[in-house]
């Protein structure tokens, strides 16, 4: 399988489809590209129009439905790259990627929950899917969203 | 109007001047410059030597001032890069821009405040502007502040 | 002294060693090199198989002890540098270094917190330790951690 398939094997595993239109919420860019760099902004587990996963893990939403949102929250990320070079086989490396995790004081899982989004890259795009990763808990996301994922990927 | 004349308007309708000295609050360098690239340091809304926005979003701080806050912090790094680069005509792009906004438990507009800051870099840069963005709302921030914006600028 | 007999110094003053596998908690790299740039992920104050500094700064830990946690948390980012490029020598700068402070919420003093961790930085590899700085407080960090810290070094 091509990357690109198992992008859409991904996304139809969790029963989401990312083909419409990846809206965002203000204004500014979804992913900008600067040489040889694409930096994606941060990602909530939006779909469409709606945010699927909100409220704090430990509190209203449990670690795997945290672990959904992280998934969801990359597979937008790969859609914006897919859609801006055509093909995610042009990506050489996920050098970066953060994950903030909207936490109850106690829930100390942020690794886990990132864990589900790193398992999408390595899924999807091999080797190249190698990141180094920041995971922190913080006390609120736009529009209540448990996940936010940033990232940025280099192409040859 | 040249980007810097747009700066210094921009600067103007806060009624703040971001001409002097810019006071950092540690042992680090406010922008440090690698190739193309220009990293600026953390800020907040400082004037001089007083914090002029502190307190969480939603509580103490309400939608307007924490977008007066974040238009500050965006308005100190720009004149960091003025300084830098003699001028702001240089600027390439701002890849990427990070907004931490001081927030209580139900405050969701962190993209609100962070479109404040995003609507200065278009006024100033126009097209060079352009720059993906990563909002979250966090518990403290330091000196209290309700806002901490950091970016990265490529340059020719 | 060689940077890396500098490294060596600041680690013994502590009374820790980072010369065994350094431990990560999840499924990522500890550090991605992509061209030029070596990406740390994000580091907690873990020696060996414990986290020796956890809670919250401002509450169940004082501000010296969350010094202390900075301090861990970059000689680890420097013992992964290390060992990547064989030797320190081969920094040029450190752009870009993130701190992640578990907070109470009147603790506001991030950037006191984050200065330990710089202070190692130009103690150890002088002036190519020059580095732009973000320090936040969160809520909640991996494993209860009071700070994480993450940083990107570029090399000749």
């Amino acid at each position: 399988m091509s990357r690109d398939e198992r992008f859409r094997a991904e996304a139809l595993a969790l029963g989401y489809s990312f083909e419409g239109e990846i809206r965002i919420g203000g204004h500014y860019s979804p992913l900008v590209r600067d040489g040889h760099m694409l930096h994606v902004s941060g990602q909530i587990p939006r779909v469409g129009d709606e945010v699927v996963v909100t409220g704090a893990a430990g509190e209203a939403v449990d670690l795997d439905r945290a672990r959904l949102a992280a998934k969801i929250c990359v597979l937008r990320a790969l859609a914006l790259i897919q859609r801006s070079l055509g093909s995610l086989d042009q990506v050489r490396r996920i050098p970066g990627m953060s994950v903030f995790v909207q936490s109850a004081r106690h829930f100390t899982q942020q690794s886990e929950v990132a864990d589900a989004a790193s398992g999408v890259l390595f899924n999807v795009l091999g080797e190249a899917g190698e990141h180094a990763r920041t995971s922190v808990g913080v006390y609120q996301l736009p529009k209540n969203a448990t996940v936010e994922l940033s990232l940025i990927a280099s192409v040859d």
